[in-house]
């Protein structure tokens, strides 16, 4: 039975592309293993899907329930944050780049993290340490989603590594201009037109467990913040709704990607407590966090220290 | 403040030698970093006691309480097997080579663990990824820890990657007859002559919670059984004095080297669970397994299993 190689829920580009890369390397190395997400092709984002198309990579196959199979993980190391019954299920690698959740094994394993902006530099590392070439294709995806989860080498999660992996991936994918790269992931990404608010809420969104209490934070990254300025309320309607489901707080960071900087909104059963973790005030429903580019690396922290985490 | 790099408690020749490799790594990548042990340099077993001599390195200091401190582990990633107030430390990095524990951070770090015979094969990889030479007596002490942690490749949690690590360090370190380093080491750690029993026992000692029971397993390599045959009832009377401290279990494996088994001493509140861990039946009170080499690939999984972890 192969190995399945999946990313965390609700996948950014570096959840599949790693998932991919991953899998491919594996196989090289005489292990069968295949790429999979936690969601339909159809479902998956739009700047991922322009990834998969511009660089010809098949989607990576559902999957929906991981128990009694073996998995190995790209982009994440909480339970919470994997396939239904992952804690029925073999894990057999972690390779991630976020802080260490709280997946445990019966036995070793390959578990490598460091604390890198994006999987794909980790990925780069493992296929050099192995000796296996990278197929163009998979460099290619490799190679975006460093440059999505930098930010273009701008967000503070951004390593002198990451830029390394990057010289080195676009040789191989042939990819001459990484900043056009990046310019049509982010149109296709920023893009609102038509698409529901909910979705939008859910494109990047991740909840967590803060000493108990349920927090979601999505993020929409943007290249101008007019983009929302008419679906300020209809956003603000769909988290309503998310919150009503059992959470303490839904936050929405707006990131203009341009100005370096978030619109963070803010729906909590105790604002001030959001305000002091990030030390601002709110101006209505939002308040502007200059500079806060990184969900991981900003604003989770923040709030753990903030509910005593 | 220097990072404090820490093996487990009751530290073998790989704890000890994996911190110091670590903090001499650090400390060339410009990190400042010291390699610390959980017990002082006096009680250190005799194997360790024996590799540090020999390579002319400096044991690594006492550390009793991490709260506060920056830490990072070598050899483990349970919290169980840590220094006090290893929950209120900053923990910073891991390189293991065991199961995953329950380790979980705030922040991105660097973990790496790779399911291979000692952690300095990993290591090896880690200073030859970084570019930094190993400087001479840290070789030898790596050298020192994989051939002890492989009970000189005998053991089945052997790799090839821990056989070329040992092909590149001896060079290094300076050592022609890895099987004389091996030796001088089995000679040093399997001397019972004088030691009391309850020190034999804690030895290679650790506690493991089994779905809810505390299990304690300690082993003994011995060059013969012959070297403990006059002590077996003092061994009995440390383990009933130790299962009486809220034990479910104690189990003891005394293990020839040479003949490549292990006759388990068990003492349990539920014997049979014990008996069918193993497929085996007790002869008194112990049974004698062939093939039985290493705690942490036997063992410790037949017990889970049974235990129903």
């Amino acid at each position: 039975m192969a190995i399945c190689v999946v990313g965390h829920s609700n996948p950014d580009t570096d959840s599949v592309t790693a998932a991919i890369a991953l899998a491919a390397l594996m196989n090289a190395q005489g292990k069968e293993a295949k790429a999979c997400m936690q969601i339909a092709a159809d479902n998956l984002n739009p700047e991922s899907t322009t990834v998969l198309k511009r660089f010809g990579l098949a989607a990576p196959e559902l999957l929906e329930d991981a128990g009694g199979k073996e998995i190995a993980l790209v982009d994440f190391s909480d339970l919470a944050q994997g396939p239904a019954n992952l804690d029925k299920a073999e894990i057999v690698a972690v390779v991630d780049h976020h802080k260490i959740g709280d997946i445990t094994t019966n036995n070793p394993i390959l578990f490598r993290a460091e604390p890198v902006g994006c999987t794909g530099t980790v990925l780069n590392k493992m296929f050099k340490d192995a000796g296996v070439a990278i197929p163009k294709d998979v460099a290619g995806g490799m190679l975006s989603a460093i440059l999505s989860d930098t930010v273009n080498f701008k967000s503070p999660t951004c390593t002198e590594d990451d830029k390394v992996a990057v010289s080195e991936l676009k040789g191989v994918a042939g990819v001459d201009d990484t900043d056009e790269l990046f310019m049509e992931m982010l149109k296709a990404k920023s893009s609102v037109d038509g698409v529901p608010a909910k979705d939008l809420l859910f494109r990047d969104y991740k909840d967590f467990d803060m000493n108990g209490n349920k927090v979601g934070v999505g993020q929409l990254e943007l290249a101008t913040l007019d983009q929302v300025a008419d679906i300020r309320a209809d956003l603000m309607k769909a988290m309503e709704q998310v919150k009503a489901d059992g959470r303490h707080s839904v936050l929405l960071m707006l990131t203009d990607v341009v100005k370096e900087g978030t619109d963070l909104v803010v729906l909590s059963d105790d604002p001030a407590l959001i305000e002091k973790a990030f030390d601002s005030k709110l101006d209505g429903s939002s308040m502007w966090i200059p500079g806060m580019m990184s969900r991981k690396k900003q604003t989770v922290p923040n709030l753990q220290n903030a509910f005593g985490c």
